[in-house]
């Protein structure tokens, strides 16, 4: 169950609420965000709201049956709309491409894709500084020294940010560097980091697990809104199978699954989705069609020498290219 | 290594072929099809093609280091077409969208269905008569005697059929009410069915086995065009995975892969592909977007009564829009 | 709901009880095996079987509550036994190790492999004359010849065999010359072909599909159960997962599971279910203490020569210590 | 290709070493661990070990094709035993059983557990304080507190500790009160933590991840040592399959294949591996007859009132009777 209290309730009210949702059995927890303030009750799914909807100092009350409360579409069903300010918009209608490197390389690199982002009227930039990687001998990233050279020259550029935060103790050091924290498919269930992410005012990113079930990816995000940050997206970026001809296989179906069981923006990866620079641009179409809400995928000047991921990265050209066929299909879906 | 033999080779020229093939340590399978003559040359892959490339009666010679070899493209470059008569193709240009029941009900259920192709210019019916059910107890189809029904009336309105045949005594007994023999996902890897269609001269889809890799699909394909048989459509309809939010994972990835990897027509079957009817629509335009050649999808009048698969299967109204949006894809796709 | 009909129970008695239990709205199906008679209520589950359990004809009625119910232990404690003449029997308490290559080869791989036999005390061997490949261009087998000959040197050395059928067409050629049918796992679902199996008074031994839920298993013996033949073993040989460094990923968990659910025996084939030779041993001895009522195993005098599957078959040595080994795991869990 | 040093090699020599091995173009990682210092070559594959097997300082040389390289028995064959203290040794022939509740929930399921332990010869208590749920509403451990009351019982009645480690910052305020750390499944690719627990000179159990390959587990492993620490522990607790029949598939093949490709000691977990508490004991007998150095379960008082993971929780007279049986097979293999 979730309780949204009236802004500027007053304590008395909020506790004489906590003290009748005790009564009914329900374990309670209280949620301050951005947004609007709210007490979930847990534990108990059948109960007659008018019981408590006459109490003072509440907003509204909405009986919500999943594992998931905050971020169900059973208490929102208006989209959830993240604004990264300047006019960038994702979600409720607002959909946005995201591009750049696997690894933020050097100055060199960060200008070329800034250049390129802009030629093609993109608006924010991927990149990974810390890469988290399989083996302990693989390059793991410039760290925050190449972010904040990044984070410089993007913002000159009007470019805004997204990139992925590995460990708790990166939230606070990454803050002033980033417009979008991502949470990489490996940390999907690191706990103690989406409550960590709860307690910051700037959207978050979650992508799948490996081979995370859609409620778990939910789930996840229950943990960051709960926290206190309702700024949030969520990502599919492919699951393990036993197909070999992909690195991954795309789960398409995800996207209209999520948007139906949350309120919250839907981001595609076909690059990690199918890993092959030939076809990511069909994947990320489909996406597209499929009604995500963004897209996110990888683009070097020159793939084959990237640091990392080169064989499922776009050149600027295949970029370029891709980009276009995503904007006519964005009129075509805003159409009809 | 693939040799394709000029039409009306001799025997004698023929003959000295595959010796010489022989004499270079391949064991040799001759093939022939509707539209061809070859030789195909097995478990040798390091050959210069030049030492048997003059002799007389050979009009192409190509190696193929794929497993599979008269399917894969590194032979065939240019996309196959099925041609169903009346001007119905798929393939090469040619997109198709095939309509229809899971399980053909009656007479009333057959009329309602074809009315409902014809006012949304359809072409082709799908509709089983064999079903295959994981319990003994289901229903398991109105077998021959509905598909005699069941393709007089098609025939006399103009539309196609294809339907799927379950074990090697129907195929005869099926042949003249049929258009399209499918291959069902729990037959994809039975061995004998695929040798006998591969003597049949009427086009066959295969469907991917449940939990079958891309390669596996080929390897089937394999079969039956080395059977004889070259008039082959590939059938992407989701795989086992362990979401469970789906009935099985559509795997958008085998699309642009399958095209790659395949000169044959590739169809989507969205309805077994997420198996939430609401859901069917997004997943169909995916496809479309990401390169298929055909849709196939499940409908009916009331899917509520349907005999079987109803939580999957479209409503006309929603049928109706799903084509019309398809339709518009389809000119995109086509302007670009 | 199962009801066991009196043997000798009278045409009337029968079609009075079939009446009863359609005017409880449930479908009927009889059933004859080589055992019993039953009548099968499908389709209704919340019943008082006082409500029929007093008609004559009736030996015992149980009520259950899974999809397949002929194989359920729900209605049937007493684990069943195949008995396959001479003293060989399986399950109930009896304990078999199945042994042999993966193709006959011919006469001398045949008698090679039955001395070794002998030498070690094993009463049944395993082999394929129909082999599925996945290419069309593999050996496919020794076909019906090869079997021939093989029984005849078995039938000669006391020794009982086990091969694969691949289609319908091959049950009654076979017939004079198997002991047990083995339906491989790509055929755990050709349900013409279980359906067939049904009407043989012969043994059957069904693999579980390569992609195959332990409910579809029980539900593809259901067929065969309810066609006629109570006469069936169930065999784990691995799943497919994404895990690349074995062949399979043989399911130890399946064994205890398939016997709490089914009175049938259970056999477990370690040699598919990894498919790496070096290791086949420590899978057959966990599947020993894991419960499985026999194993069945790839041996072959010289495996680097095997025709097929060398990868995954032991030698005669490595064989025999396996042999010795299960055997006093098979004393310990007597003792217990 | 890893370089073992002599024992007190002088700066010199080292610093010459590191030189020699660059200019053959290898990047690389020096690593000093309790018990050794290495120098780690990254990059390359082809290269004769004589052209710097005569430099001073060196003790051993050895190439390893592995992406994991100092995890992998190819350099050493011998088995890893890790010493606890008190004669509590695992791996290299030394068998443990560790056993305890999911959650420690109090002092009395404390002493109860621990009594049971010792009654049964146990050396080894497991028990969650910190607990990763996937839902933030669920029960998330008893935290530091319940670990010191805990490490003060167990300490007094010489039981050694095994518990979960979710972040970097608790493994410091662990430190004082652990016997072993135990990375969880979903925290098996959290790079930073395994870096972390590299430098710590403690014991640490890596469970593989939910859908984490072989190989994946390995190199987490190989961050830790690479790290600094290599008195690790590798544990199988099943994989995520498409089988609802169970919780997850215990991958019984892992265990030899684990033992095959590395010297560290294998920990088996049949409680989450199959997750029914009717069938832990199967699994866990397999896991002992397969190889495994020790296994590792959930046991509880009356595990219908554990706080989490009742379902596949054994009673202590089930655990009694899994660690006598246990037992037995330990003798039989030692026997042989």
């Amino acid at each position: 169950m979730i309780i949204q209290l009236n802004p500027g309730i007053s304590a008395t009210e909020r506790s004489e609420i906590i003290d009748v949702v005790h009564s009914f059995k329900y374990k309670t927890k209280e949620v301050n965000t951005q947004k609007g303030e709210y007490v979930i009750g847990i534990g108990k799914t059948d109960f007659d709201i008018r019981q408590i909807g006459t109490l003072d100092g509440i907003k509204d009350i909405h009986i919500v049956s999943d594992d998931f409360k905050l971020v169900s579409r059973k208490w929102k069903v208006q989209e959830t709309e993240i604004d990264l300010g300047d006019g960038v918009k994702i979600g409720n209608g607002h959909f946005q491409t995201m591009a750049g490197p696997c690894s933020i390389e050097g100055e060199e690199n960060i200008n070329e894709t800034i250049q390129h982002l802009k030629e093609n009227g993109l608006k924010i930039m991927r990149g990974g500084v810390f890469k988290p990687r399989s083996s302990p001998y693989s390059f793991r990233g410039m760290g925050l020294d190449g972010l904040k050279m990044w984070y410089k020259a993007a913002k000159e550029a009007g470019i805004k940010i997204v990139t992925e935060v590995m460990q708790v103790s990166q939230i606070e050091e990454m803050y002033d560097y980033v417009d979008i924290y991502q949470v990489g498919a490996r940390n999907t269930q690191n706990f103690n980091l989406l409550d960590e992410l709860g307690k910051v005012d700037k959207p978050v990113m979650i992508k799948r697990g490996i081979s995370g079930t859609i409620d778990e990816l939910l789930q996840s995000a229950e943990y960051v809104f709960s926290g206190g940050n309702e700024r949030l997206l969520l990502c599919e970026r492919g699951i393990r199978t036993f197909e070999k001809a992909s690195r991954n296989t795309f789960d398409i179906n995800a996207i209209p699954i999520l948007k139906e069981k949350s309120h919250l923006p839907v981001v595609a990866d076909p690059s990690h989705g199918i890993g092959l620079r030939d076809h990511v641009e069909p994947v990320a179409l489909a996406s597209v069609v499929a009604g995500a809400d963004a897209v996110i995928f990888e683009t070097h000047c020159t793939p084959e020498l990237a640091f990392s991921d080169g064989q499922q990265t776009l050149d600027f050209r295949e970029s370029a290219r891709l980009i276009k066929k995503m904007d006519e299909l964005i009129q075509w879906r805003n159409k009809i």
